[in-house]
């Protein structure tokens, strides 16, 4: 099996299972006991929590542990809904995940804010001057992915953070794509930022909410007051032990030339797609390097994928395929790409652990399909 | 080390966690995914769906996947008051864990909801007629555990539901502390119930919540529209999985002499108590067989669990202590148990590992430590 499908979900960390096994018969604790067992398990939660806000460079009260970026997302949005006193405008983008765009239509309904949603250029990238021309008196929170998890395009969130600074306005970056493929650390102008640790060889189950100090916070999940009174529930600990070195191989493994590694196995498949005719959707200047988003047009991308996936290689697809699969067709209407292209789009996502031989017998078996269908 | 803190969390199953590793290395696929590695995944995740609905006797349309009980229980509370129409009273007890406690009491101040908290009596049991008399044309919601997890009592949970049928009342039974511990199915009475795997040897970080069907829901968490549209977020598969295998074994062990072993060992331990001139706050003939909460008059609940974790033994505080802790002060005090006693209360929760040595072990421990604290 050959799995390029990794901005879908990731295998987990060697290191990482290891660490997660050591919590499950070790040090089983609950974080919340005062007997050893749950001293333990409190130290292991609260070195994990020191350790990724080192990473991020955060303070560790900065960092909540939740059940995925979904929660995050669900909880920085609600919550800064209900501090927004009068103020009505969410700004955000068309491209971002639907935890974010069907949380704000939610919202919309219930509370009766206006949601701005700008358009990306024909790269998929969002202007930060055509962004921020709707920053307004009535805007109380913007909400930006920092990479779109599609085509992999890298969004303005620097620039419309330095624009937002020392201004009342919630600012919350969907940064599920960064870890390990891009350097991302906090400068100060976020006010959330929203991460989930299956994306990086870590374990499924376990989201992370970044919240700036001094930032009006209300919890989405009452009862026992975990994490400081603002998410109630038994911390899940040998899953953020799991997270924490996760992270930890993804960003130092990310310094050690992954990045040439993978732009460079993208390169590969990106000959071989303008072979076959080809399109590239991916803004290849300005993206992440793990992921590729191509057109063969003439091939539906759904057909694409069930034919790889018949000779054992997992891509995915960004066509709307029915309820299941996490479509990625709207992202490809608003860049306005042409619908018979948009069609036939599919995503192929890599990792640090894809081989070359990997790409290269997916590149084979790309071109056998491709012969086999188109002609 | 002695862990006799069960009813705060297990140990993992051995046989879950096998099965966990195999989800984390083997199929990892994202189960909304349409590729082989997602169809595996979601396949394993929909067999361990029908297995928990056939161990508790539902349908699998009516299991939920979340990441906690105090997750479920929020779920249910939130989406029950949000098709209260213009009802406003919620019944439960004054011994319900903080999840519900809490939950309504945030859902009172947001949205002005009446919470009746009905006393348990002096034996930490909720009396099924005096918790009825509440009940009005007014009343939309009644939230009760099956057993209480501070002392084990069990709650007429079967009886409140059955006057509850049929009529247009939501009826959330906080299941948390039954799976291996008491025999707990559906018959058909309550619209909601939750679970926490990490309670029967699952892993932390997955909850369940039973929907009876054609119940009215509306989703806590929004996004990609998981769990048929009802619960967005990449589903917790490993998890998911051990907390199926976990289950099915703790209920298999529940009616293989596990409640004759646990009711045999706590026999022991509340001999030896009365030998030291302890009170025994846990109703013995109506409650679940694992749990003892006891007082040793003069000595503090946080002296005693300190001075047993000194010595390797880990067992449960009852008393007020700090922010941390599942301090059940309140339900003790709700139970109108003297101040000196409620003062002196731990809690012993043993699981189906427990050992007789183990026991043994903590008795002589317990007396050697009386004497030296007490006199």
């Amino acid at each position: 099996m050959i799995y390029l499908d990794n901005n879908a979900t990731t295998i987990l960390d060697k290191e990482a299972g290891k660490a997660m096994m050591e919590c499950f018969y070790e040090i089983y604790g609950n974080p919340n006991s005062i007997h050893p067992m749950g001293l333990e398990a409190h130290k292991a939660m609260e070195e994990s929590r020191e350790k990724i806000a080192d990473l991020l460079k955060a303070d560790p009260r900065e960092i909540y542990f939740t059940s995925s970026a979904t929660e995050s997302i669900n909880w920085a949005l609600r919550s800064a809904t209900s501090f927004r006193g009068k103020r009505k405008r969410v700004i955000t983008s068309a491209i971002e995940h639907k935890a974010v765009l069907n949380t704000l239509k939610d919202l919309q309904n219930s509370e009766g804010i206006e949601v701005i949603l700008v358009e990306p250029d024909r790269h998929g990238v969002v202007s930060a001057k055509e962004f921020l021309k709707h920053v307004n008196e009535d805007t109380y929170l913007v909400s930006l992915m920092a990479v779109n998890n599609v085509t992999g395009a890298i969004q303005p969130y620097k620039e419309i953070g330095r624009y937002l600074q020392g201004k009342d306005i919630f600012y919350h970056i969907d940064a599920v794509q960064t870890i390990g493929k891009l350097p991302f650390t906090f400068e100060d102008f976020c006010t959330f930022a929203s991460f989930s640790a299956h994306k990086f060889h870590g374990p499924k189950g376990v989201g992370i909410l970044y919240v700036k100090r001094g930032t009006s916070l209300r919890p989405l999940l009452t009862g026992g007051g975990q994490e400081r009174g603002m998410r109630s529930s038994t911390q899940n600990v040998p899953g953020i032990v799991g997270t924490a070195v996760a992270m930890e191989n993804a960003i130092k493994e990310l310094n050690n030339k992954t990045v040439e590694k993978l732009a460079s196995l993208r390169d590969h498949i990106v000959k071989a797609v303008y072979d076959l005719d080809g399109v590239v959707n991916t803004p290849l200047e300005h993206s992440i390097p793990n992921t590729l988003n191509i057109s063969i047009p003439g091939i539906k991308g759904e057909t694409l994928v069930n034919a790889l996936a018949s000779k054992g290689i997992c891509i995915g697809t960004s066509s709307a395929c029915s309820s299941r699969g996490d479509s990625g067709q709207y992202v490809l209407k608003a860049m306005k790409v042409k619908e018979h292209v948009g069609e036939s789009a599919v995503r192929i996502s890599m990792s640090r652990f894809t081989t070359e031989t990997e790409v290269e017998d997916f590149i084979k078996t790309l071109r056998e399909i491709t012969m086999l269908l188109k002609f």
